[in-house]
């Protein structure tokens, strides 16, 4: 017995709109699971600051323009402070709502109805079947969670930098430098963690150095990750590719890096992941989960990925 | 280097305010990764079904009177189907927000600072910290992601029943008994999760039916939990405890479930699970991983948990 | 110098897309105000009631299923009583946000792109260009404010009942009977405030009484107040027209009153408006103010219109 | 019968509650409405421009940090040219919601509890009444709708400049050179309306020319106007009051301007207006409307007031 009874349209993972996910497949996660060696837990997620009449929100990095969370109290300590009546024989609580736009200011996964080209999505899926009641194809409630063996691309770690440049893009000869140095090789259904370390940016030089542009991977560096068929590319910068000073990526049609990875080969997405804590962890290899929002039709969720190591 | 820098406020993981969730040492982590044996993926969670100009999220099990989630497409593939224009040379996007109050409408976990009595939180963090930025103490952003073993507690299927009644509470013997029957015991650390199949009642009767009360634990159940130092208790009702027609507890301050498990022991709690897919599974032992959105301040974090079978 | 400089494509009041309002002529506006001769200032709007965490919001009258409004508060009183710092030397502030859903939630006000037939808006405008932008064509911000004489139609009070039953449609004679009764007559670009009691059965019965149906204008009594060109139609009913149980118009397309007023003539739409205080007054000729937030795009503004006696 | 039996704390216009809004009395009504002259309506709001997917929201003037309006379509003209299906014959709708937070963002009118010192709002009462639920004291609900003879304090247009600099300071004497200047006087109960132009440093410089302070009443013109029994002050500045570079006021807490006419004298305000149409008009009298929308609880409401001339 499946929850797709209630619903009109929430078929869960139906295999023709999971990509890559679909390279998880049972022996793949065993194999994960066994990457598993310290116990210890590492978040890759930033925080998500939403105490809108503060300029707290505006802390935490994020594409300039988007809206940013917005996290609201509907009944909290300071209402007993000042009087409110307790439940019943003295019960208190606090309850809240958040109000969220995943895209460009929180660490969060893309579905793959995100970004298309033409009249189709992924696989030939009709792009009209994304409306406003939310996507009925490819959207993230199709992806499932992602349990998979983790790899980091410590690309500022390589370069023995904090972080990238802005203008800097990372091809294939880096990515495989990155596996040689740690002594490890990439599998299919493996999650490429990518680190550019640009997030250190709003801390150094404050929004205008992370709105300066971003590096990114380069088209070839895409397809190649493609190429090894990887289950999910998760990046800590916003867009995988890189993004000039207007934010925007550069590259054609033929070689944006949504379109080689979300829109041809089905490769899941996230982004604005941070990878500080992970990197200095000192492990290439862990168990990666990330499990996005049941959100039906959404175009992405939030996500609290984690590193199990 | 860790993202608090950033933050004012914003220390992940305070020992003092993680409760039970310092269980999940690294020798338990290790011991729960162990327990992926088939490499199957289990959601246990229900969709966030929000297109706010159709009935469908009226058609998601939720306790009466609370806020919906609500889901909005800021740009979608009916506005390329109207005619807008794509960006660049012909890249499209779909884009959108959610609006989520977590408690009572979803899958989600309850931070520390969720409920208390008197005028201090678990652990006696002033409960005058919680106010409308959000939770200064005990917030969802403190707890960090959940990895552990978890041990499913079928009590509908112990009882042979497709659920149990609204009036039914579940106690210590009953627990024991489903450990007994599922050859298995329960550790420090350990994700109760325990199944009522109530969200059943949601198809099989409406939204009436579900809210005619709910069955949950007694809190002797909720003490016997406690007593063998779980790391969270993760149920398919609304609420861990019972709930009578009015959709309130109808225990005493003392032997509420809140109050025994959240408030007094710092257990961590999940509510509205899926388990029915799980349930099918038969297996009473996995992988147990839930990973809060790090939502600073937060009374709550709609969830989507997993099982790895 | 006006404020379109800003904007792409927010023209103010452009006059094919302005319908009957067009009919408010400087003429008919100093008409209106000469109507002023008590002084007396009446609100015809509900409240909006939005506190979350409690039931309030379902206690103002809504159509079954709609998202109701929330009003979060991001600050308040209750945050210095449980010690947050005032501003600079002793400031102290509330502040807060709404989120609301005008049609079926709240008093307001119609744009004349909420409904059409086929592919054209009203006057020709294509419906394509009402997109997740918002509309680009007869959103409300081209409605621009309603200054005008207003006159009360008050069907309940002409028949001596609280309020008319589910299935009571009003056609030309019992409007016509209603100015017979007040002894006036109706003019071009008047806003016919159209009373049917119906949310007095919220106050009586209960959601289920509101449920049961809904009173409201016949075809034939939409295209009688059409042919006496009224600048808008203002009722206390949820459609203008009827309801049934399912919440639903039973007319035929051709005899739809969102499509005989809105959609072919142009004409404004309030809805939900709150009557009683107005009825009580033994006015039925008074200036009739509606303005409605200048929402780009919108398709409704809640609005509180007023009546000045 | 009003609708105040539905609620539990809303009640409407309680005297000691709606401070200078007293002053519109029957008698002043009347006067006001006598004031139109030419029937011409003049719109003195901002749009309000929520298309979160692009840089719209960005395009109108608002303070740095705040959350920008939010619009989003639930059903459009686009799903439709996708595919969507017409509701029964034919019937086709576009619904939306907004997310606004008024204050620093929209064109709004300020409720008495919005600022205070000490433990008490405005005339005595208590400010621990203002909790999450929303403002029991002196919301904007209490205030009831705005229709008074409106006086336009063209300051700008005085001096001879577009707009006043970040610096100036406008005190009583140049307030009453603008009385002087146009030929008129204040009466109690009147509207003033304080032109400063700063809304067009916007256009000409950009959101940091905006954002480099602004113009506003020195603490003297505050204290004058109240002295003349003003009903409300509307201006084209945020905060009535001058603004330094951080967008705070510079004024001790005895000569704030929220203090000396929100809290002291119960003068409500309205900011943001959009004033260089009214500016152009050539009318410095005027009726003048604004009817805040009945939020209950609510510390502001965003409001489309109009001049009628």
């Amino acid at each position: 017995m499946t929850f797709e009874q209630y619903g009109n349209w929430g078929r869960w993972g139906a295999d023709d709109e999971r990509g890559t996910l679909n390279l998880l497949t049972p022996e793949a996660v065993v194999a994960a699971a066994r990457c598993v060696r310290e116990g210890r837990v590492v978040s890759l997620a930033m925080p998500i600051r939403g105490a809108t009449s503060s300029p707290a929100p505006t802390t935490v990095p994020h594409l300039r323009g988007r809206p940013l969370p917005q996290h609201f109290m509907s009944v909290d300590g300071g209402d007993y402070a000042a009087g409110a009546r307790a439940i019943g024989a003295g019960l208190r609580m606090a309850d809240d709502a958040l109000v969220v736009t995943p895209h460009g200011t929180t660490t969060h996964m893309d579905a793959l109805c995100h970004m298309w080209s033409g009249d189709e999505l992924y696989n030939g899926h009709p792009a009209g079947r994304v409306r406003s009641y939310g996507a009925q194809r490819c959207g993230i409630d199709k992806a499932g969670p992602v349990v998979a063996r983790g790899v980091l691309f410590d690309v500022a770690g390589l370069r023995g930098v904090p972080h990238l440049a802005a203008a800097d893009r990372i091809g294939p000869d880096e990515l495989r430098a990155c596996l040689d140095a740690a002594g490890t090789e990439l599998r299919p259904g493996d999650v490429a963690v990518v680190r550019t370390g640009w997030p250190l940016t709003w801390q150094e030089e404050g929004p205008d150095g992370y709105w300066a542009g971003q590096p990114g991977l380069s088209a070839d560096g895409g397809r190649w990750l493609a190429g090894h068929d990887v289950g999910m590319v998760a990046a800590d910068n916003a867009a995988i590719g890189g993004l000039n000073e207007r934010q925007l990526a550069d590259e054609g049609l033929a070689d944006d890096l949504h379109m080689i990875l979300l829109w041809r080969h089905g490769v899941h997405l996230a982004e604005m992941l941070w990878l500080e804590e992970l990197a200095g962890a000192g492990r290439a290899e862990f168990l990666f989960v990330a499990a996005p929002l049941r959100i039906e039709g959404g175009t992405a969720s939030p996500i609290n990925p984690i590193a199990v190591l």
